[in-house]
């Protein structure tokens, strides 16, 4: 267990140094001219912070557990990793553009790295934007460029491209779906939409694209590549709800740390679950906050107390229980070797412990 | 020379029933449910909408012209050359986000149509906006697999994957590029600066991406290519300046029509040629109509008569005839054979002829 465990942090600090070379070596390529230098450095400041590293470990993993004849330090096994890594950095970037944030990881987004840049005038916060935009596509392709540019065989480096493609794809139907539900009133919004809204947006490549793609490097056949399919979907909205949860409980008095998708009336599974016990009254009233555009602290505190009083809490702590164990009870199914299932599941203790989870 | 221009017809109508039939085939690939199909439906009118084709239809002469060896109906070869254009369906989905343009093709933009697909509220606008974002990121996915996923050797797919990406990333730097000079004042921005970045953001993708991968597929050898990148160059900046002089034409009295890039204070090279060549009072006058935010009716009148006044628009168009010729020269320089230099001849002709270029 220990000598298993340092393994993993050997893994990951190699992990941290192929990507830091990566961006040195590829820094030819991206040799505008001077006006791209702190561009360039913004890119990989920003993709290379200090993160959890979850898919791209989920990555490995998958690989070494399945079937895969290389070690974990391998550069073709750490360059695909990395390339989850920085499709979650393309995506960061586009999604901080449109959530407006200012902070990621502790420290400015991407968009306001870009304003920073350039010349103070009027515009200079849409044209902090319009970068970020064109510089997350720019980071796309470095993901895109990292999955084909290893010696897999040619056959499998296009099967595991056109994958990962269509994760992308995914995800993005996934954010859409986000604005689409938080554009509706909350009484118009199943939790069976949540949950596949979830489960497009992050369960399938935060969990699925990782664990997937390691397996297919790896060689696995299809109906191993289906049980991990039916292992992580439990799993991702079973994550994904308790970040909501999460999330909540770091709300101070002041209402600071409020979570932006609440501010922004998205439809989260806490939103739903409280709209759905309330009584007519608090419904109406309920509804009337999360739909109001620009959301006073009064307005917050009102949402808090409602969220609270539902007791939607500790309903959806329950869930997430029941979730977990759905994943659970899916290694023990048989299809999974003692093996592979013991593998995965030290995997995901290990997200759980990073990510601070209760359940 | 009836039949050589029937057979270009030909191609150009087997490439859009191929487009038609792929965007209904793929329809399965994007089966996320009834929410999506209106998104999926405008995915498929925009990118299918009237347009010149320049792209695709260039991708298919540089395989034609340097031996490829299928005939231009081949699925294949069409589905490269959808690729281009869906790449450019990218770009100008992205790019209308960032200009805020209403109009594309004579038909609302994808933000605009997004918008309109959303229950009406206060933030639909922005939240049209946020979808054409990730819609276009989606878009991006589509051409890689289209790209990807054809029956030409596995080797050279990987190397055409990688070179579409390179152009993508290129034409990304081009338009950051674009940004970046945008905000600086029009006294520090040099002749060669808007040359690169015209250079990075329209001749990379317009015109050599296509040349050199239709030849890069055909199997075209190192040195035919490189001649390929040298008589794109002063072509594309060529058509780039001779379409800024174009737009300027179409303004009316009312202004209307007044060219985006100038609008948004973009320093075009109209812009910088007519900066260069006023004196002292009027450059200083010029400097502050264009730094002006919101340009009143009256300061685009100032603007205009500055730009007629000052001549620029005779000398860009003398140095487009240049830049045309210096291509010419490119074509007889002996790095292309007779019947090679002949083709690209004409099918720079074509473009032109489309375009209604005066030069």
């Amino acid at each position: 267990m220990a000598h298993s465990s340092s393994s993993a942090d050997a893994t990951f600090s190699a992990l941290e140094r192929y990507m830091q070379n990566y961006f040195e070596l590829r820094k030819t390529d991206y040799d505008y001219g001077e006006w791209f230098e702190s561009l360039y450095f913004d890119l990989c400041e920003f993709t290379g912070r200090k993160g959890k590293r979850i898919r791209p470990m989920l990555l490995i993993t998958g690989f070494q557990t399945f079937g895969g004849d290389r070690p974990a330090t391998d550069p073709a096994v750490l360059q695909s990793a990395m390339a989850m890594e920085l499709l979650h950095s393309f995506i960061l970037m586009h999604d901080d553009v449109i959530d407006r944030s200012e902070l990621r990881r502790a420290q400015p987004t991407f968009h306001k790295l870009a304003q920073r840049r350039l010349e103070p005038f009027e515009s200079s916060q849409r044209h902090g934007e319009s970068i970020a935009i064109v510089a997350g596509d720019m980071m796309f392709t470095m993901a895109m460029e990292a999955m084909l540019d290893t010696d897999f065989p040619a056959e499998l480096r296009i099967k595991a491209q056109k994958m990962f493609l269509k994760y992308a794809a995914d995800t993005g139907a996934g954010e859409i779906y986000d604005i689409v539900l938080g554009s509706r009133d909350v009484s118009r919004v199943t939790a069976k939409e949540i949950e596949e809204m979830y489960y497009l947006k992050t369960t399938r490549y935060t969990f699925e694209a990782p664990c997937v793609m390691g397996a297919l490097l790896a060689g696995a056949s299809e109906a191993k590549i289906e049980a991990i399919r039916n292992f992580v979907r439990p799993l991702g909205l079973a994550f994904q709800i308790d970040n909501d949860l999460l999330e909540f409980r770091y709300i101070d008095k002041e209402m600071v740390g409020f979570p932006t998708d609440l501010l922004e009336g998205k439809k989260t599974m806490l939103v739903h679950e409280t709209f759905e016990s309330l009584n007519d009254v608090d419904r109406s009233f309920f509804q009337m906050c999360l739909g109001s555009e620009r959301k006073t602290e009064s307005t917050l505190v009102k949402i808090y107390d409602l969220i609270r009083r539902s007791g939607s809490l500790d309903r959806l702590a329950l869930k997430t229980r029941e979730l977990f164990e759905q994943s659970e009870r899916q290694l023990e199914s048989g299809d999974f070797t003692e093996v592979e299932a013991a593998t995965l599941r030290k995997a995901i203790q290990g997200v759980k412990s990073q990510i601070k989870v209760g359940a």
